[in-house]
């Protein structure tokens, strides 16, 4: 690489998203928010209508080894509607482009398909188009989700303040021990050459469930409209709690305090951790994947959160001189940093 | 393979995604079409929304030894812009996902990205959204592209009646011409050794800026709408204009008959056909990448039409009995057969 070049690593993926997209100023009266949330907000009429994209590429986001198509185009589809869903919306349509090797037969194809059909079946989206190419390596999946919202009432990353509630729903870190699992049988059945070796999986399904075959909360979504709460601001846990709150902060313009001892987590996620040495509630800070919902709420609404099943209250949004902090089970505060996953850089950011 | 499984080169592009959205029955209000045309059409409101989608990954559908990366964005933002034209819409917004391999720096994405920006501040888009991540291979390029057109004022493929004339713009066969002319050249620099080696394009400038620099028929649109006609039916000509006719005819349940003398070809292409000694006529109706627009009017338009320039009619359309074909210049007919550029199979359907 010659010196005047370089490495995206130095970047990152957010990094390297706000160089390329900063220049891009919105010209059309129906672009109402374009890039930096979960979804992006047109203007189209009576209602306002979402678009988030995804693309997923084999050998980065996902490993044929250890995810059945079935379940990589249900999730596919899932983590669209997810997004949709973190903007207060309701998913309607995908778009679904596929680049597919010559290694992949027409059933691995239905099989791919039938996941995204089973996912719109449940989520009540309809597939209206795509592309479907021949690849030179491997499995490419593009997808793309349109949602509506009621005019006026999506929900973005940068409307939270001091003093508001920070909940999450669901629980955290279950996927990426699930990933842990998966990775560590595969290990085991490619060490032991045995062709019909069976992974060991008992006593862990709901990890490897979370993994494989996580849901988006159309649940909270509509529980939240039907006790009359409006969060402030909202994301879906995709990269990880950490990195989902420093972008809330970052957004808002505000700092934040999450208590240790209430960051919600499985009993198989803590078996799973302790199993493998690995710090439970950093695995539940980083581990990504999980696509709960993580919102702030005005205080006022403390009571009709705590009715609520479900969704836990993690902490409170502070003014943003006081910066991102957990506090910790003796009263310590530990800064946040981002640790998600970032597909450009071997290790993790510190 | 074992025995079970179906290799995707038998069912071809297009039976791939017949076979795979079958089983997708519309659910929802806003969905008005779904799968099989330019675009998608959905309904939120005073207008009618367009959605459409392309893939494009290196090695299939760019070659970076001669396509520079500005180049690319700008096509990859173009061709999805003549998507939405050629539903009779106006393009607005598009998400740009990019898979990027670790050979390429910032620069070579800041390049690319140069070229989408100009694609968007020339043809009036708002870059909405995307994702970006690492790829273990190559360059992917995912652009879904947003757009507009008046209440139940889309053109579809399936409107084109018996007596209908057959117009196309521009001119046809002369990108196809140029890919040959620059596959050509990189073959040339790579058997002469010399890095320095400069292709002799002279001449030949228009061929090469129609494969890489093609626009997308924006003016046509806007020329039609002001002349008060109204396509009964139309496409895009991107694999080509036997492949388009053919969808034409399929969609709209008609046949058609096209005239030899009467298909618009530039002095370069003839030149460059002759050159290579290609045939120039199944160059021009099977090239595909012109991204011309492909309509039909009816009749009493005629006049009006031969007002147009840069339209030409090159056909009529016929009852369904009488198949597609093409008049030659000694009034013989010729079957007209899908020769488009299919991705899934190494050589021409026949």
């Amino acid at each position: 690489m010659d010196n005047n070049q370089t490495e995206i690593s130095t970047l990152g993926e957010f990094g390297l998203i706000d160089r390329l997209t900063k220049d891009f100023p919105l010209k059309n009266d129906s672009s109402k928010v374009g890039v930096g949330d979960d979804a992006a907000v047109l203007s189209y009429g009576d209602k306002d209508v979402l678009v988030t994209t995804d693309l997923l590429l084999e050998g980065i986001h996902f490993d044929l080894r250890y995810v059945p198509l079935k379940h990589l185009g249900y999730k596919a589809a899932v983590v669209n509607f997810s997004d949709i869903y973190a903007m207060n919306g309701t998913p309607r349509q995908i778009t679904v482009s596929l680049g597919v090797s010559s290694r992949f037969t027409v059933e691995h194809i239905d099989a791919l398909y039938s996941g995204i059909r089973l996912a719109c079946e449940i989520y009540g989206v309809d597939l209206v188009g795509g592309d479907t190419s021949a690849s030179v390596t491997g499995l490419v999946i593009s997808i793309t989700c349109i949602g509506d919202v009621e005019k006026d009432k999506a929900v973005f990353r940068s409307g939270a303040q001091p003093t508001d509630l920070i909940c999450v729903s669901g629980d955290l870190g279950a996927a990426y021990m699930g990933l842990q699992l998966l990775e560590r049988e595969n290990k085991v059945a490619a060490e032991s050459g045995n062709k019909d070796f069976q992974p060991d999986f008992a006593g862990k399904e709901y990890i490897i469930e979370r993994q494989l075959k996580p849901e988006a909360r159309r649940d909270i979504i509509q529980m939240l409209a039907k006790e009359g709460i409006r969060p402030t601001a909202m994301m879906d846990v995709s990269d990880g709690l950490s990195s989902e709150l420093l972008h809330i902060c970052k957004d808002s313009g505000v700092g934040c305090r999450v208590y240790e001892d209430r960051i919600p987590i499985d009993y198989q996620t803590a078996v799973m951790a302790e199993e493998l040495n690995m710090n439970l509630v950093m695995t539940a800070m980083n581990g990504g994947e999980d696509y709960e919902l993580l919102f702030t709420v005005p205080l006022v609404d403390k009571e009709k959160i705590e009715k609520l099943n479900g969704v836990s209250m993690i902490g409170y949004v502070t003014k943003p001189e006081l910066g991102a902090a957990m506090v910790s089970r003796d009263g310590g505060e530990i800064p946040i940093r981002a640790q998600g996953w970032n597909a450009f850089t071997s290790e993790t950011e510190s």
